[in-house]
């Protein structure tokens, strides 16, 4: 069981396998067995070591320094004490996230000619009750009963029950392994362990608990609070029984206080309610797309771990609406070649994580993925994810297991990144059927289909409704509308049965949309057995949905991104690509010399009217403090001016990760900048200008 | 009295003149007095015929129809019914905002080498309440009491009043006119006129009324309604005293129900908390500028007008932070030229509309713009406004007339844009002193000053505080960091007054920030005047703030870019730029015929490898049909393949405006097209080309 790396599933909110569509990498709150923790450890990750380019090990206490250091970003209203899980993005973390939405933008939505929305955060309750939401996107949360700290329920079970079998094992005397914390997990509070030895039917009974935490509702984890005594930690008071938080934040739109609103946990009910007007614009046919980058909120309990588990962030989430009878997609021969690192469920399930490397061509021709418009996806999430920095070494796709996916659901699989947090979810994408449609069409009586026409006609026997509207409306009034939509959703099997109570009592009872009933009448309502020759084919499209979790993917990029210099640990890097690093050139004038300005101001103008992000750093520091600031900034290039470039109008220009220069006439080096910020290597364009040697690099 | 055409300052809200920052351009309440709506219709405002390249007036109906069919917008979560003041943006309108956003980006951001900010959305309350929001950003409503119907209680008055008066003016048989909206107001309901004749002393009184309707208060209102007898206006019942409706929704951050979080109503408050962050970036000195793009949300009390009264927009938001003491602007000289359409205060306060039309350096050199940092900005909003498609002769900058502006502002001027609603205010630039910081640092004891070495040393006497510290924290404990920042937050006076009172009683009270007083004893307590040699000049630095309404531009480039074909009034176009057109290339195929389909798609890829957006149609309509659509999307161009281009490798290129076709190799054409998209102008590009006369355009 592999299942600690995963999100919890969805359902196990509930009884019910009802599942929204959620964004699959965030949230949704995930579980932790203590069984799983034991499976994590076998799990073959890179070490930081390996990957990252520095002799020192990976210290995530110096990047977060670094980052915080450099205003990557900060605690929201920090003066004001802040706000778990609230963060903002001071300038060069603000770059970075633009830089990786424009490379999203271009790779996806302009690529694949996607149509791209901008829907409202602001919700209306009504939306998010039909997807679900409103009833199931829930935790269980406790309360001490008098200090009133508040804890997830689950959480707190396995927090206690896994406190007394470190106890126990301390007791008798075994070597307990600090765990490694998944932080995309709602973490529960830390519970001290106390060495006592528990009899080994408890320890099995514990095992057992925390094997099937996410299984347990609401009343059963009341009683298996109260069965196995356990209290709040800290005091040792009770705690309450649980109840359900929605993890949605809530307000009231205008002023009457009737209008219910929530802030979306995710972009997709946006893309689903305007299918028709999307559709539309598309002259009607599939398979399309529509993309959307935005924030979304959630409620967290109790958030934590900086940027990867927070109450607001970005997403950029896909809807590929496709034909349920073909699946196949016209560019997947484009990427059937890419070879990546696989997690399919059924390893999963045999308590495996080895990873199969096959190309997405050969996992689609066996099986493993369910079709190829979802084997495109995923190609293509891999060939983003790699574009703006990510180690491939330390990204796996992993399938869910059949557990954790809703009962509609062909398939799904998670890009997740290998982080000093563990394996997380940054990615989803999820083949959802044709679930999201159906739920939204079913409840606002809005066909939601698309009309195909068919090569041969097709003669078909239907159920054929009349309705005498000049009596139906004056005798429904304002209603006639309802009425009428409720007759017109009847399914041929409903309408058969309407047809013999019509034909034998000369009337029947519909119900509308408001939960009324109305009588009508035969002899305004009539229902007849047609031939028809169908021309058109109609059906409810299905979605694929890429999901993305942008501060994740930011942050997994920084950890991949950062080593130290061998000479001194403190002396950070961040390695970004060119293309992704906030600023692309450092403009460093010898001395804060007057004479430099013209120079400067030509340079950095060039450089903009290139589309190049310049920096000036005129300040006092010295040369090689100024260099190594902007190493922490991940700035690629550094050109400095001196007197030189007065007299002879020459630069040298500084590549951040090897720390070599060269030195060449000014037009010439920006000429070098442009091509380098535009692909060429460094080792390839180095060799174009002489290097420069004139002065020590501190 | 022209304030109609103006949002209504926001110190009339309360008896104070306290104004947090609003971002001048949404909500806040306009007023609506008759005399302004007389001012109003005196305004020299060019037609929209003489602007338009129509010969068809104006139709905003027409327009409202092109946009809601072809996508640009639609009301959110429409298949619900929708709710008002919030819309969703689909595939061309979100383009068209991202486009704008982009452009706005590279205008500001990388043009002026600002800081980008990101921060969050959902708000401590404690930040909006030092910010003047929670108590002030409010609207007086009154409720009908038996149905409950909301009412803005100002607007409820006025309606009724000019009701009032309309049909006393029907009684005397004068005509009215209509007027004309400005949906930027908070609009009342309709009130259907009655046409009764009034005394004429009551109609002196409720003129007198109207024109001070924004100075009334809560209790004043209610008064009103009293005393004028004004009840609901359908259902005849009465209204309930007004109370105040806070204009910003509310939620609960965590769920203890201990936090209160607001949605933003500006992005402003995020970049003053983060001040000591962003100074120390850009290494501690002014003048520099933070910049933010993001959504911001008002509960409206009953949004009106599409786009431009709406309670969830994107924002644009510039914080420039400098000296006090210097606002000269070192690129001034490089816009001094730019002449605009001004229309100053004392213009105004004369009951005048008429422009002055000054360059930037006169209108600062004469003082009637406060500074020349104001005077860049203000030159730089205008560039980008034009940069965009807005029509120059449409766009006005109005400065506040003093009793609209907060008593430490300095001086106010909106870039309003002309559209069929009228004068609308789409971004504001206000210099707002040094209150915003000061605010802050004063609430959180955070000090938010720039230090800039003296050239001369200073000596000064200045009372030096003395805190034995190895007595102070045992005393106060946890207290003793609060008791120690009251302490030092006192002022030179404070101080001399606290030296006389310990020399005296040898102890004095300290009341600290969380209300408590504290005794502090002489013995651990000292205040000596001391002479300082001060080579460090402190300060708290000026803000000057440009403030974006991106839909309310996005509105307006809407209006001006329309127009119908002069041979037929249903054929709308929109002569978007091409920079900022939703997608840039129409690629169209004679036929569906599969033969050309690899050409189509070669003819894409290398559009898209330029960054170009284009678009396919291959849907069985006329290439005239297809064209006309797109031009209804605001594409400047459009290629057609035909069976000539499989031959002979040619492609025609039709220009939206002129609907004029050249014809060339396909490269010559795409290589062209490019030129196009970056700034050729079409009259002299289509020369390139021989004129396409093969097929007769529809």
């Amino acid at each position: 069981m592999l299942r600690t790396l995963v999100s919890r599933p969805f359902h196990t909110y509930s009884s019910s396998t009802y599942q929204p569509t959620l964004g699959a990498f965030t949230s949704r709150a995930c579980f932790t067995t203590s069984s799983s923790f034991h499976a994590r450890s076998k799990m073959a990750a890179p070490s930081s070591s390996e990957v990252n380019k520095t002799a020192h090990a990976f210290e995530r206490s110096a990047l977060e320094g670094l980052l915080i250091k450099r205003f990557f970003f900060c605690p929201a209203f920090e003066i004001y004490g802040g706000v778990k899980g609230l963060f903002d993005y001071g300038p060069p973390g603000s770059s970075l996230q633009a830089n990786i939405i424009d490379t999203w933008r271009k790779h996806f939505i302009i690529e694949e000619e996607m149509l791209e929305l901008d829907t409202t955060i602001m919700t209306l309750s009504d939306v998010l009750k039909t997807s679900g939401h409103v009833d199931k996107f829930t935790d269980w949360m406790v309360k001490d009963v008098k200090t009133n700290e508040v804890f997830r329920a689950d959480h707190l079970v396995e927090g206690v029950l896994e406190a007394r079998l470190k106890g126990d094992k301390e007791a008798r005397g075994a070597k307990v392994e600090e765990k490694e914390d998944d932080p995309t997990k709602k973490k529960k509070k830390k519970v001290k362990s106390v060495a006592i030895q528990l009899e080994d039917s408890v320890v099995a009974e514990y095992e057992s608990i925390l094997a099937q935490i996410d299984n347990f509702n609401g009343k059963e984890l009341g009683e298996l609070i109260r069965a196995q005594k356990i209290v709040s930690p800290e005091t040792g008071n009770e705690v309450s029984e649980p109840v359900e938080f929605n993890l949605m934040f809530d307000t009231q739109i205008g002023p009457t206080g009737q209008i219910k609103g929530y802030l979306r946990p995710e972009t997709a009910q946006g893309h689903f309610v305007n299918f028709n007007r999307l559709l539309e614009f598309n002259n009607g046919r599939v398979p399309f797309a529509s993309a959307q980058i935005g924030k979304s909120f959630r409620n967290e309990i109790s958030p934590r771990s900086g940027l990867l588990r927070v109450r607001e962030f970005t997403m950029a989430e896909i809807e590929h609406f496709v034909d349920p009878l073909d699946k196949a997609h016209d560019r997947f021969e484009s990427v059937k070649h890419i070879k990546l690192n696989l997690l399919p469920k059924d390893v999963q399930t045999e308590g495996r994580t080895d990873l199969s490397q096959l190309t997405i061509g050969e996992a689609v021709a066996s099986g493993m993925v369910d079709n190829e418009t979802l084997g495109y996806f995923i190609a293509r999430i891999f060939l983003f994810l790699i574009k703006i920095g990510i180690n491939p070494e330390r990204l796996r796709f992993r399938q869910h297991m059949a557990n954790e996916m809703a009962h509609y659901a062909a398939d799904c699989w998670d890009a997740e990144i290998h982080t000093s947090y563990g394996w997380i979810e940054c990615v989803g994408c999820a083949d959802r059927s044709a679930y999201d449609l159906s739920v939204h069409s079913a409840k606002t009586q809005n066909k939601m289909v698309v009309r195909q026409p068919l090569k041969e006609v097709r003669i078909v026997e239907k159920m054929v409704v009349g309705l005498d509207k000049k009596v139906f409306g004056p005798r429904f009034k304002k209603d006639a509308k309802i009425v009428e939509d409720a007759i017109m959703a009847f399914d041929e099997e409903k309408l058969k049965e309407v047809a013999a109570e019509l034909a034998e009592k000369q009337s029947t009872t519909v119900r509308a949309s408001n939960g009324q009933d109305y009588e009508v009448p035969s002899s305004i309502f009539t229902i007849t057995p047609t031939t028809i020759r169908e021309q058109v084919r109609e059906f409810v499209p299905n979605v694929i949905e890429p999901s993305f979790g942008i501060g994740r993917i930011l942050y997994s990029l920084l950890e991949h991104s950062y080593w130290a210099r061998e000479d001194d640990v403190n002396r950070g890097v961040l390695s970004l690509p060119p293309t992704i690093a906030p600023i692309k050139v450092l403009i460093v004038p010898i001395s804060g010399n007057t004479e430099f300005k013209p120079l400067i101001r030509e340079v950095s103008q060039t450089l903009r009217g290139l589309g190049i992000a310049s920096r000036v750093d005129d300040s006092g520091a010295s040369i090689g403090k100024r260099y190594a600031r902007n190493d922490e900034l991940g700035t690629p290039f550094g050109v400095t001016l001196d007197f030189a470039s007065l007299k002879n109008g020459t630069m040298t220009l500084r590549e951040r990760d090897t720390t070599l220069q060269v030195i060449g006439k000014i037009d010439e080096v920006i000429k070098l900048v442009a091509d380098l910020c535009s692909g060429l290597e460094w080792s390839e364009g180095s060799k174009r200008l002489p290097a420069y040697t004139g002065e020590q690099e501190i």
